[in-house]
């Protein structure tokens, strides 16, 4: 039997720390009622929030110089499970899982399905991997996939892409992130407008395959593997795509996938503004896509990504529902620690977004009033909320201190028993 | 009288140089044919090209530190079609001026254009200003122009627009370029969505009274003068607003406008493909919109710009026609010098562009031979056309070594005199 | 007479606020008292806390393509120190000038100084101007001014510095702030090593004028007047130099004066490490050197600075003593709300790193607990400290809402009347 | 045996190359000498130039995401060896082999000794590995080596470098290079200003070991694998650190590990000037440490580069002597054709520089002539060196063709053959 969390310890250990987040919530709430905030609105709020889990990010990452595996790491795709169940228990913010195929490939979708419900899980947007060569495949994806000179590696792309839709169905997704690796590395090696041509002929056939409540999720990325001209690279190649390809086709921002000082906030308001933000990776970054823990390097700036969605969601209402899902790597953490703590940071962002006074925000904007709309934003993220969200988590069945938790209850100690390494052999992603 | 170079004094410089460029025409023409190449159609094309010039960059320019004048710069819009006509009579790849206004405004738009004529000029693309206030201006454009708050300052700001089109329609002018700086210093002090959403809506005026062959040309930039959000900050922006607009807006690639790392040939490539390329703004830089003369810090990337855009017409045939001109600031060189030069570096990246062996190219990109592409490319971009250019000139009338004979004639020493400097006036555009 | 605020008035506002701020400062309280910290000893550190004022930042800033000039500008240095003592009154945290020459320059450097004192102001470290040309300066800076070949141009600067010096001994300075724009926009046009040569050369000259207790700062920038070259770009050159020179150089951080992406803090630590760190120009910035008020784009690295401050200091103790100065261009704002929101945004990520649980951290690194390391630092950044802030300016005397309170007291009203605009003239420094 | 290619072969392949070289050198030695320059000397410097070869640059490179291997790798280092010996075999420039340890370690150090010998080869500089872990060994370097909070961990990478000094010295080689991934993804998980404290007392240990004619050579870098804080991040820290332990030490340059927009050639003039400059990793990349083939993104850096050497051995003479290699990462091209490639760009380079008019240099630069500098420096850019290249090697004995020669001979066909692939094992190197 795999080892969780007895709901008994979760219940103990938040005894002990209830009394300081209680008088810590009071005090909060004195300042934000001070404001005209009421406390109880927001934590609701915080309660109702929700980021899908990235099943690969259970594993310890790398990079390309090393991996430094943990203890008891995920070995297939049920361990994964059991360790995005135990992130949402602790947290209650992570009810979604995104899967990766080939990597969380199953031959039993029933089983899986049932191993995510008993954990309260669903799965969200399914991921293809068109970026490696998985084994004994028949084409080599060394020059491209989507847009491949030759047909039979695209066609081959194409039918992994429609056999992950399948996949997804069969476990309840609604959606497919299609991110392609696809470029060259030296000036001239691709004919840059024949690759894009190419991939929206394979994606064109991809899309037809989607069922008729799914939304596929293009993402681009500037750089890496390729290393002169990615072909989906930037936000405007990804959404003239998108609008080539139809209503169900949405663009997918991952914050570390940009040209240094890109203003990424603004391109969530132009991909909102002209209909087509379907979602986004979440991580942080510092150089490029460092796949880091979610706020970590410039929280401000995920606050001010929430304050775009913010104003999306109150210009278009119920019909703006972009999928949010972290995408990290964990090199130097446990993963689960980082995934936890990275959720909260995103809801952290996502509460202080609501916090923020928009009719003064309005007002001062109107007046171009530049240092007190500014502010206005700076009030609201420097508000800490850190006791809401302990509060919504506590509330919610969860822990007040999901990283204490996890570590008081060893649950890494008893994963590294039940899953023994075997020697060469790693299911845990990126590497 | 204003004075021009003599014809009977080009003749005389070229002729001392003749005898070494033909030497040198013919060791190349060797070369070429050893290669499979005929220099005569290449010299024939180099003759055939145009980029045109902007009459701001005949002015000293400077930065927010400090500019530096130089001697005898031209006072007013006649004075710099005197200098842009020298350019063009000594290199013969200029013929067309892109005018600014207001700051070359003029009430006598039929002399002007005779004195265009006299020298072989025509206007290029009209040029509007809104991201300065001009004298006796009723609204400030402090915060923002085309997508101000104030339903007035907007009002002014399409009005000038359309006032650009009148007159450059006087002029002969077949197009608007429309750079604005309006944008935000601070997160919050604008709402980035609204900006856009007014922009469209004053470009909409602006477009509607474009004649029926004229094109309005969108040009976006990362930053600066706005330091934080830009509204019309990349080729995205552009993008979607050129086709909200119609057929007759088209983006502007300015080579300068753009992060760090950014593959700006792969832009040109992806507005190629989806029709909406219109033409460029050629310059070159390191760090930011430096406006540093073209080619002078990254040859080859105007040359891989110029392979898209060979890719391009080899594809589109002649429905495929960019607008070329320069846009430079020359703070630390004579502008007339930088100009002939610059206009030359950018004649040479579309000469080695056009030696591209294409079939070998496609034949190299079949086979995914990485290498073998790559160095097709290089072989173009390392051959050393200057001969070539240099007789394309001479052919034409114009000047084989253009700066040399520039200061041999002592133009400038003679513009000095003839444009004594009027204590706090300058009309030589940005500062 | 000068306008002044009534510190009458500053009282009668603070009574209105003062209630809400004591809740607020006892809610603080409680939440800090619960993770065993004295909100009494924070609060005198925020006392105790200093950054000084740029002269030239109470006037309005620009760019290259335009300066939209605000209402009541400082015609002067009087009216600049007018301006920086009501920054210093309400917020109590700016009582030293940075003064700027030849833009401040004066006759009467007692009246200066006393005007100072009568404000409650001294002067910090002056700067020197040899990157514009003053009005009847013998030789121009067009091609360098401390690097130039030129020895008479070199010689006209070094003497300017040693003027500097001079002036600034009589104000009661005790250091020298140079920074040169020298350097060059094309490969080629400068020898490299040549330039620092003879930069080196420049700058012995003026350390040997040093006064005894005088420190010089070595002021290094990426980029901007010089678009290829700077002379002194980078830490490492500005470290270098300092060297050479000796014991009273030090090197100056401008958080804007990059490349992107790096890693600032780092730069304090190894300066500070090497004993070379002497102060800061804080402002902030997204692409280059925006200058954008400080902790308005990033306040989390604004912190990360101050949290290397803390480690220096808990170090070295007594010995670092950096200099703090804001930086600022005020293109879109009151140039005097800017500053006071600057000076407290400072004061804030100085209070937010003296918050750092030093002991947890150090436990944390010492187990290589990376997460609950990052988590420690970040638990002090989130800390809202605002209240702390206005307590400690209500107990200097200041104002609890410096923004607000200057608003009602109409001073720029009042000064709009005392500074009629001077047709053409500017001194409010760079535009 | 090892197949290795016929001096025969290639007589005869390049007796079918030579008429058309002859041809093409004629040409250009009477374009040179116009403007006053001796081909035949210039041939003579091209044939005594000489860029070394990493071991680990003849297998397939990858990335995080996957390698995709060639056929035929090197399974060890002798066939690496013989791999150096065919590209110094057919460019002639390439006589040193810089080797990576414990990759390449062997036992036998004669017949690697001997090996490299009969292929004309000598071993440069040896690279040591700390940033992974190698089989068997008793510390992780996940948490740093030579920086690492445990004195075990530190212990035992500085034994591993003192090893890497006993191979080399077996070997012949004259230095160490110091490359280290150490240090931080997040802020707070090191303390900066610690970890270079052990990081120099760690190098203070391997210096003491280096034997009388060695040098160290610290090799910075700005990101990945750690992705928030570098420990030897830029040239400054290497400076600092070289300058701390000594004469022996000094600083290695890799052109892909700087910031965007870091002006190279800059760096390798203070590093010059301040005696420090050590050697080189050449590449070239567009994004961050990308590993590309040297010249192929902007082979106008690379020539700026050397055009700094050139200045540096005109102002040092033979004191100025850094080592040149190759340090590439080959994922979709033959490692072999890019090395022969790079080799040749880095040697076209060095020429190129060579070619540089210096007395006009000086006297443009004296007279503020950016222009004209500029064109010196461009005109000697612009030159076509490749058929004094390829003379160089024909008269040296290697291949006029090097790729076409090698891609004939079917070297690559044989090796397959000969170095069967073993699963799951992969002696290449980086991933």
């Amino acid at each position: 039997m795999s080892y969780r969390i007895d709901p008994q310890f979760i219940a103990e250990q938040n005894a002990r720390a209830h009394q300081q987040l209680q008088s810590d919530y009071e005090a909060l709430a004195g300042v934000l009622s001070r404001r005209g905030c009421d406390i109880e609105a927001l934590t609701g709020q915080a309660q109702a929030f929700a980021v899908a889990l990235p099943s690969w990010g259970v594993g310890t990452g790398g990079t390309r110089f090393a991996r430094f595996p943990g203890q008891g790491e995920p070995r297939n795709v049920f361990d994964k499970i059991d360790d995005c169940g135990t992130i949402h228990q602790l947290t209650r913010v992570t009810p979604g899982v995104s899967l990766h195929f080939p990597w969380d490939r199953t031959t039993d979708a029933r089983a899986l399905r049932e191993a995510a419900t008993q954990h309260g899980l669903h799965f969200d947007a399914v991921n293809s991997n068109t970026f490696q060569d998985a084994a004994g495949q028949a084409h080599s994806y060394k020059f491209g996939s989507l847009t491949a000179l030759d047909p039979e590696v695209r066609a081959q792309a194409v039918a992994h892409n429609i056999d992950c839709i399948e996949l997804g169905h069969a476990l309840g997704s609604k959606g497919l992130t299609v991110w392609i690796g696809d470029g060259a590395n030296f000036p001239g090696q691709s004919n840059l407008r024949g690759a894009l041509e190419r991939y929206l002929e394979s994606m064109r056939a991809i899309y037809a395959a989607l069922p008729a409540d799914w939304l596929v999720y293009i993402e681009h990325k500037l750089f890496e593997p390729a290393f002169y001209a990615t072909t989906i690279a930037d936000w405007g190649t990804s959404f003239a795509c998108a609008t080539e390809l139809g209503p169900k086709a949405k663009c997918l921002v991952d914050l570390g996938h940009h040209a240094p000082n890109t203003n990424i906030e603004m391109i969530v308001a132009r991909l909102a503004q002209f209909g087509k933000l379907g979602g986004f990776h979440f991580n942080d970054s510092k150089y490029g896509d460092d796949d880091l823990d979610s706020g970590s390097i410039n929280p401000f700036q995920l606050f001010l990504v929430f304050n775009e969605l913010r104003d999306a969601a109150q210009r278009d209402g119920q019909a703006f529902r972009p999928a949010y899902m972290l995408d990290q790597s964990h090199n130097v953490t446990d993963p689960i620690e980082s995934l936890m703590t990275s959720a909260v940071e995103v809801q952290r962002a996502y509460l202080q977004a609501a916090l923020v006074d928009t009719q003064a925000l309005s007002h001062h904007q109107k007046n171009n009033d530049a240092l007190m709309a500014a502010q206005t934003l700076k009030q609201a993220f420097r508000t800490d909320v850190s006791a809401i969200l302990a509060m919504a988590r506590y509330r919610s069945g969860g822990a007040i201190d999901p990283v204490a938790l996890y570590r008081a209850s060893a649950y890494r100690d008893h994963k590294r028993e039940e899953r023994p390494v075997v020697a060469g052999r790693s299911s845990s992603g990126i590497v």
